[in-house]
């Protein structure tokens, strides 16, 4: 069949419930541990953090299909389905054999996928009766999700946003309370922990980890009010599993299979939720395709980090996690553009990724990142967010491969969002200004030091 | 039939023809005037600013229905169909018995419809082996949509930025510098007529009337280049007839029918685009849709100018239109927030609403603006430009008349794109620090007394 540009599944196509990979995998993660105990988390032990309902999923590994509540469907309706786009244009730039497709879910205000998980969060903590909200953000793109999320619902919001965002990015910011958040500067007045940094760093532009410890100690210290998060969790793995479900119909109403899935990885809400359904395939056999999760080399959690136990905040009043880190105290160089400045790695992607199951992790610089992003937009007129565009590199290279090969191989990637809160990047791209930062070996080792010790578990 | 949140055409559905709505008019607009002579121009008269099959089209009376080429619908194709989307949310906060649609030509990365004429203005321009096409733009929306349509069709552009918003706005700027354009603060030094002006006033911030002469001066002094505009001209509402186009045949696939339709309205690129295919059935009496114009308070063209001839641009070198007027001097009070500034309005839209075929203008101050479009972000979660939430406004305003008089009215408008780049607006909307500007009876009188004079014609 002829298969067009853009394939927008119809509102029955769309999908009813989320996968949840850990069902089909024959090994989970290893437990998280409770800072408390530093022993193996129950989970009741996340009621004072999360709404029930998200813990609940946090922990399951059993259940394979969850239902999307009727109200998170009715809000996903606004926005989506997302496209999957074949790129036409990219191909013939390339003049290259391979099939590229992209999923776009760049086409809703917060413009990024980010949305995916905020309404179900937001959902869940409304059924629950709670009162408020409390979260943190960087670069923007979760804040304003949950902005959204937060208004369709009626649930107040407050954003500890990092200072240095917060003033160089005043879109961000007004996007956000235009949606009704209250957004208050990370480290604030408003927490012991902010007035703590503060007060021993007066001048600090703050970091996420500030943030998000801020952002703990409000909720759990406010009657009726929980903290949400936008990536690394198992539950928000299995709200975006909407991406990859919503591929995979899309590619079989085409009689299409991807040889190869890209995403780009951060915390991995991204790459778990889009190549959770066809990680379904391969854990039971029925398809073998090739998995790519593409990184900063300015923040290589997968290519050169630790599979380790390790927190999941730089003030450690989170629980432990298993997974690929580079330390909780890490931060990338402040000229590092864009998201995907995560310590951490997903621990159920860290999981697959150490058995094998993806099947490659790669990191590379900005300024070929940017390249990618540019040459991208040229072709396809979508201006890419620079963590998208992590796995348009990737996907740009693979394509090459296939030109010099000739394999036609068929190439599905991840498009996360949109790239107009980050044109100081790419005006530093075209100027030529903008550098890359690999860290050194010696630079990893003081994270790898830094561990914590866990008694009987990590020595 | 249960009506989806958003409805996309396939590509199969998608128009493969422009429809121009002057076939279907009685009358005919007064014709455009040579100012170099006085009388009415030829469609010769314009090969020296416009390219010939663009100078055909702008003269063009008679063709009922123009073929899209083949590749200006493949381009069309990478973002298009956009959505007709059924505002539930909206609908259920107004508690509304309407029924509202709007058409969202947002999901684009120029942001706006202005990429519909973009991209046929370039491919006319590359079929004829035109070297290089020059334009101007103030917000930047149009700026944008000529960058991405030039990147595509690899066709050099020079985009001549008003100088304030060139600084005010730099990542406009940026993002048209990545897809590869020549942007240039007007006034510059670059041409005779911008050298004059920044001689006489060194420290102005430049006025998109400025820009235009630069653009023209350009176009007109250098080989094998030309001129392109986004809105005003015929040609721009004949590409722009896709909105409408898609938004009919959607609306039949659901067996609806608006019986209102309702626009923003600056040069009326987006109005008469969305209204086109619907006012056919009007002028050749098979239905009667109410439609209302929508234009800013500050900038009144409709509803308070003079019909009458006058120059399209501020620099006097354009032929003279017959339109409604505030006189090509006018500026809008520099705390007018968007687009929409423009001193006149489509010949043929004046025409249409002088003989009463469209059926009301409307005036709405800027704060009842962004009061609207606060609370449609909140339902749709979609952030509107401000120039769309002019039409917001209005379809609230009449959704809220039906709640009233218990009318199941259909209601149908146009959002024309996002407001990303207006956060500034924004803001100062939320701090309460935004004024709204009606310009005095006096202010306009002097536009009118400035009308310029054509013997036997206008005196």
């Amino acid at each position: 069949m002829k298969v067009p540009h853009r394939l927008y599944l119809t509102e029955d196509q769309m999908p009813k419930q989320w996968y949840n990979v850990r069902a089909d995998m024959k090994e989970q993660h290893d437990p998280i541990i409770n800072p408390a105990t530093m022993k193996p988390a129950q989970e009741s032990d996340l009621y004072p953090v999360f709404c029930k309902k998200l813990a609940h999923q946090e922990m399951d590994c059993e259940t394979r299909y969850v239902d999307i509540p009727e109200e998170v469907q009715e809000m996903y309706k606004i926005y989506r389905p997302s496209p999957l786009i074949r790129a036409y244009n990219l191909e013939k730039a390339l003049d290259t054999p391979a099939k590229i497709y992209y999923k776009f879910e760049g086409n809703n205000t917060s413009g990024s996928h980010k949305l995916n998980s905020a309404i179900a969060q937001v959902y869940y903590a409304k059924e629950q009766g709670l009162k408020a909200l409390t979260t943190e953000t960087g670069a923007g793109q979760w804040g304003t999700a949950m902005a959204e999320a937060c208004s369709y619902f009626h649930m107040p919001l407050t954003v500890f946003m990092v200072k240095v965002s917060y003033q160089q990015k005043p879109y961000r910011k007004a996007v956000m309370q235009t949606f009704g958040a209250d957004v208050i500067p990370s480290p604030s007045t408003e927490t012991q922990i902010g007035r703590a940094i503060l007060e021993a760093n007066p001048g600090t532009g703050g970091s996420l980890g500030c943030a998000i410890s801020e952002a703990v100690e409000r909720a759990v210290t406010t009657e009726g009010t929980r903290y949400v998060l936008g990536s690394v969790l198992n539950q928000v793995l299995l709200h975006q599993s909407v991406i990859g479900l919503e591929s995979k119909i899309a590619m079989e109403l085409l009689d299409e299979y991807p040889d190869i899935v890209i995403g780009c990885a951060g915390g991995g809400s991204n790459l778990g939720g889009l190549i959770s359904p066809f990680m379904q395939d391969k854990l039971t056999g029925k398809a073998n395709p090739y998995f790519i999760a593409v990184e900063p080399a300015s923040c290589p959690s997968l290519t050169r980090g630790r599979y380790a136990y390790d927190f999941c905040d730089t003030g450690k009043v989170t629980p432990l996690a298993k997974m690929y880190t580079l330390g909780s105290g890490f931060m990338p160089s402040s000229n590092h553009a864009g998201g995907l400045r995560y310590h951490g790695m997903s621990p159920i992607l860290s999981k697959l990724y150490h058995d094998g199951y993806i099947d490659e992790a790669r990191s590379v610089e900005q300024t070929k990142v940017f390249e990618a992003a540019t040459f991208f937009a040229k072709q396809e007129t979508i201006l890419p967010a620079p963590e998208s565009a992590h796995a348009i590199r990737a996907a740009i290279d693979e394509a090459i491969k296939c030109r010099e090969s000739g394999e036609k191989k068929t190439i599905l990637f991840g498009l996360t969002g949109t790239g107009y809160f980050d044109m100081t990047a790419y005006t530093s791209y075209i100027e030529g200004t903008m550098n890359d930062y690999i860290p050194t070996d010696e630079d990893l080792q003081k994270g790898f030091d830094a561990l914590p010790v866990i008694p009987g578990i990590q020595e």
